[in-house]
């Protein structure tokens, strides 16, 4: 992957440099790394894990309902956990959740830049 | 990936082979085949996606949270696309959408067999 490095604000400094949830605030924002995707990354993930023709061949996704190559989300779902482990809020212990809602409002395409900003909505 | 192959019953037959939303009816089940994930793929997935000890270090991962090596949430998620895509319901126009809800509720574990029965609840 490659990352390129953007403005960091974290919010919160603490000791430790880690996070507890007692140290989150509603309304914290923190910023993330940008990701920049290419055909050969959206390729690769998807002839692992998702090898349909929108995903995986440039030419035959214009025949398709993306019109052209797209992600796989369950990529840019698993960049979006990259970014968050490596540029998100550092909390101790980890980046651990038992789920959560996923939308997909849009295609990614090759040549789109990923980041994930976050916001604490509650506490 | 290792996919073992399982026993297919695919509820619903039509002439094309595809399957169209109309012909998809409630409480219709598609089974899935079976991936066995190992602890070289856990580690393989994370360090690209969720670089986190509990995922790529086994031991490591034996004091956190996880008690012991666990596979990314994000990672069970792409196996479960493959398996989707691979021997979920052979739908025209391909597996596609706008999104949903995820649940983790227990970790998956080297030597752990993966599969992905579908159930469709709404016509």
């Amino acid at each position: 992957m490659t990352m390129t490095q953007a403005r960091s604000e974290a919010a919160t400094e603490t000791p430790s440099g880690r996070l507890y949830l007692d140290d989150l605030h509603v309304g914290q924002r923190f910023a993330s790394e940008t990701h920049t995707l290419d055909e050969a990354q959206i390729k690769e993930f998807a002839f692992q894990f998702d090898p349909q023709p929108f995903h995986t061949d440039k030419q035959a996704a214009e025949r398709t309902f993306f019109n052209g190559l797209a992600a796989s989300g369950w990529h840019t779902a698993a960049i979006t956990m990259r970014l968050n482990v490596e540029s998100g809020p550092p909390l101790a212990g980890g980046i651990v959740g038992t789920g959560g809602e996923l939308s997909w409002p849009a295609p990614t395409r090759p040549g789109d830049r990923c980041r994930h900003p976050l916001l604490t909505l509650r506490g």
